[in-house]
């Protein structure tokens, strides 16, 4: 299994991505990687080039630039290079921690769509604290702007093989997060979800999902559009670094006494901050096109980027993709259903 | 000053709503109030009725009933007598702590929209742990399930006018949840709303803000569609109360030390609980209707029901609808130019 690399994308790349490689490589034998980067400044980093084959390149997509213009004109760019060689079919699976809309953009006009997949999106998976399984995976967290039924209803079988395939749950509980938890709310788009899903044969459909109740484990795959699935993300994010802030501040403030708590409490809040810290889970991942496309956070260090390739693995020994390209093939009429709906 | 109250609506109705009316009494003497519900139960409660009315009704509104068609057929409902009592000049305010569908239906269809407004929208004051202020209001939360670039363009206005009449913040900055914070983000609706926005003469707009920098005080006025608001408060709420749940839990599992640093921690933790406790600043406004129409949480105690009493107190003070009204009018034009882009 052969994985392509931006190597240049990210806070801390090369140096952080290299070492992760690395790490990776160590770990699982049956791991292959092509680096696409400034070939000086890995092989500085590099221990040793087992399994990893380095392509020179010097020129990157910045963060800031407009994705699809970016990935366009920079022919050269390292992320474009690392897409192309899965495009190819020189490599199974592609990674980067760079510019997040390059990487979707990359991912779907260059590595393209599985056929029948409308709008590839976006999936991140993370951690609940109540419930039988101890994570969710959750899509599309912003890869669209806007959203048909259709899109959402596809939505609801790239997160099933996912919680499948990849996390090992049998029959996930499938949700769609709306406004509340009766069949008649939200907008038009969610309505007509809710019936398609609803009436799905292979789907185990819980109904709607609440984001309250999100990391309580209302679902083992709650679908949204991409932009209250952006909200919700980064809503949760915040409100727990937030927490751990004043958490922080009240112990402070509270002298010696809350310095001596604090002390005693370490290992417990250390294990809160933890249990919260899904980029431990991997990276995120663009569902719906024709190989793994993994990103994981700009600033990732070299155990998450590991952690990342393995999750990498984890989908190419699954056989993620053509599982679900096969399915797609099988149930072509019932989905083809769907999008004449809209 | 009187308010109309919904004293059947809640979990604790009548007990801790009539509770609460005697709180904000007692410590407003220009406060008079209508109290709407069962008046045997009621005058149970009440220690004395000095600046209380109580109206008798045995119909009232539950929590699952279809909003729409349950304040149409039930005309002697304590919340429809209520809104009916606003709407007649009986009393300047609205208060009630039930089903929140029948309170924004009542809002809308009783008390009726400020002309211009297209669609009132709930709005909630959040607290922020950074920046000079310590909370901001956020709008619609929920009221529409759809919306338009016109309608988030008057929740520009509508929020502003609240901070700065209600909170007291000068020139307010505005800023628009987005899925990111370059100006072309988002869907067709919040990239029109933008534009619309940062057109405006009269709102200090800063442009996108991202849920994960709410809690930081991003903006003092958060405008968003009802879906992503709603998700973002839901977001919050229940990532905060899991944070608290899992310091608990972490605690419990450290043993005697944890139990020994939680101890020393208590005031800190619940200094940070209370800090985080939105429902402190009041209920969620309906805001668009001709009067301060305002929800508490169904589970709300005397003391919250209190404090949302002088809440609309302060709305009545500062005449934020008059100036609402009167604003509107002066500047329809600027407004009704929004309506025709749609």
């Amino acid at each position: 299994m052969k994985i392509a690399v931006d190597a240049m994308g990210g806070d801390y790349a090369p140096l952080e991505i290299v070492k992760g490689v690395e790490q990776a490589r160590d770990k699982f034998k049956d791991l292959e990687f092509i680096l696409y980067g400034v070939q000086e400044k890995i092989n500085d980093i590099l221990n040793n080039s087992e399994r990893i084959t380095v392509i020179h390149t010097d020129v990157m997509i910045e963060m800031g630039e407009e994705p699809v213009r970016a990935i366009r004109r920079k022919k050269d760019a390292s992320m474009v290079l690392a897409a192309t060689a899965v495009k190819n079919g020189q490599a199974d699976a592609f990674f980067s921690a760079g510019n997040t809309g390059a990487i979707l953009a990359a991912g779907i006009f260059i590595i393209g769509r599985i056929k029948g997949i409308e709008r590839p999106g976006l999936a991140t998976v993370l951690p609940t604290v109540e419930g039988e399984h101890s994570n969710f995976v959750m899509m599309d967290m912003g890869a669209n702007a806007e959203s048909k039924a259709s899109h959402l209803y596809q939505y609801g079988f790239l997160g099933d093989f996912y919680a499948e395939k990849v996390m090992g749950y049998k029959t996930p509980r499938v949700g769609l997060l709306n406004l509340g938890t009766e069949e008649d709310k939200g907008d038009a788009v969610h309505k007509e979800a809710w019936q398609l899903l609803n009436a799905s044969n292979k789907l185990n459909f819980i109904g709607n999902v609440e984001a309250r109740e999100l990391l309580n484990g209302a679902a083992d795959v709650v679908i949204t559009d991409g932009s209250n699935g952006n909200t919700a993300l980064k809503a949760i994010e915040g409100t727990a670094l937030t927490m751990l802030k004043l958490i922080k501040t009240s112990i402070l403030s509270a002298g010696i006494k809350g310095k001596l708590g604090a002390l005693l409490l370490k290992d417990s809040l250390r294990g809160m901050r933890d249990r919260l810290d899904y980029t431990k889970a991997g990276g995120a991942v663009l569902l719906g096109v024709k190989a793994p496309v993994v990103k994981t956070h700009g600033s990732a260090k070299a155990q998450e980027v590991a952690n990342t390739f393995m999750q990498i693995r984890t989908m190419l020994v699954a056989e993620l993709i053509p599982a679900i390209q096969e399915y797609i093939e099988q149930n072509s009429d019932e989905l083809r259903t769907s999008n004449d709906n809209e």
